[in-house]
């Protein structure tokens, strides 16, 4: 496999640098973009990872201008990497119609329905390709953790769940964490998987660990006044197939922040420190 | 004056709120929006102000999204204030068809020719009607100061040149300084005030510094990347101008550092703990 970054835009953060790429996807079968953040540590020494996973209509800008990650990434020594939430530059049918279905909403999964199935892998692309890539090409020590925010809080719990041992840590902001059980999650996992609900559960974060999957300890954080708790995000249910199956989950509730990236840039800061602990078990990024 | 304000949305942020309000502006004869950040400190008693001044082509949401300042606005107890950067709503003749003229461009003046003088009267609209709105409407204790970027950079410098004593602290991120000798600016001069070139320099900082008006201290950063540094911004200019009439600048190189937010982002805790000195000169803000 022969992979071409191009690189489309650099900009200068904290010390760091915001690099976007454009590369071919084999996984997706078109052309993708995602960004990277590098924070000054990477000029002299290769540095971990934090994958972070955007949620429904986001592509890869939303986290890197609207989070403030930046900051204390710089401080922790922690490369991010924001890839895109969907195959891009197709036109398949009714791709473009609904913002929670099909562009933009590629739900991390491997589809297995046409004409889903050619293009809507992102499952191999985030767990195979792209990481291939950014290790022949940035300065990374293969140290990885994930998180992410809504349809990427799911994409999170799902990639840690399935790949145990994969990443040092992992956490989710208002996750969709039920998709198998609320209207979001109903109508990309039938559009992309059919409807045979058996085959819905292998991305299902609830249904993971009702079956006997465990992870480390899952953070979560949730704003009480999400307008999008009930019925989109499954918060009790991933508390209590948490609590059945003995799964270590750090959950908190956070009063009055609603879903979107006011509430991510309020809290991100606690997430970094708390991946940094994992990312840098020694305690040695500075 | 009765003034109504409506509430259109809120989101809570680093422990206090991110609002924006909808009113009928008298100096602009138009609605306009305008978002205010509240931080903790004003659910007991009243905080200073940070006016905001946006660049080209911004609304009151960009910097409010993008700069990352809620953080450190929440830890020192400072209110930001981010007005839109035009009248709104209307559809002067060609108000719409250029990024840097007309819609999104009012670059802080009051103008002088038709049509666009019987709305585009943003020096008033900033200096008299909203300041009185604020003052009616939120828990501020009377003391401001002001920052901008770009066109809003540029903003900043005037309004405090013309009003001396008003601010607290000036600061301003890569301002157009010498708009009447700059691309952006002459354009922008030429449509709003005529092309009596005298009518100009109440607009223009290096002008105004020129002509023997003084201010404190003005705080400048300046990225060296900085894709508008030649011919719009006049940096060069700025340091003469400075250095002749003996008015006090901080003027700061950044090194490596383009025009965009992931740079005012970078820098902007340093703007907010300069201007919180100036605003709490007691250093009581806690």
């Amino acid at each position: 496999m022969t992979s071409i970054l191009t690189n489309i835009a650099s900009s200068k953060s904290f010390g760091g640098w915001i690099k976007r790429y454009k590369h071919h996807s084999t996984s997706l079968n078109c052309d993708m973009v995602f960004a990277i953040y590098l924070p000054p540590q990477a000029e002299t020494h290769t540095v971990p990872v934090l994958w972070w996973l955007s949620g429904l209509t986001c592509t890869d800008e939303n986290f890197m201008q609207k989070a403030g990650a930046q900051r204390m990434a710089a401080e922790l020594g922690i490369a991010i990497i924001c890839p895109d939430t969907s195959p891009r530059g197709l036109s398949l049918p009714g791709e473009h119609d609904t913002y929670d279905f099909g562009s933009g909403a590629g739900f991390y999964l491997n589809a297995t329905q046409a004409p889903w199935d050619k293009h809507y892998r992102m499952y191999d692309y985030l767990t195979l390709e792209l990481p291939e890539l950014i290790k022949a090409h940035f300065p990374v020590n293969g140290r990885e953790s994930i998180s992410g925010h809504s349809m990427g809080g799911h994409g999170a719990l799902v990639l840690a769940l399935r790949q145990p041992g994969r990443y040092a840590s992992v956490s989710a902001f208002a996750p969709i964490a039920n998709p198998g059980n609320c209207p979001w999650g109903q109508k990309a996992f039938s559009g992309y998987l059919g409807e045979d609900r058996n085959t819905w559960q292998q991305y299902d974060a609830c249904a993971l660990i009702g079956s006997g999957v465990s992870s480390q300890e899952l953070l979560v954080d949730q704003g009480d006044a999400d307008e999008f708790l009930a019925p989109q995000l499954g918060a009790d249910a991933l508390q209590a197939a948490c609590a059945k199956a003995g799964q270590p989950l750090l959950y908190r509730t956070r009063s009055g922040y609603d879903h979107g990236y006011f509430f991510i840039a309020s809290f991100i800061d606690d997430h970094l420190q708390y991946h940094a602990k994992y990312l840098y078990p020694t305690g040695a990024h500075h």
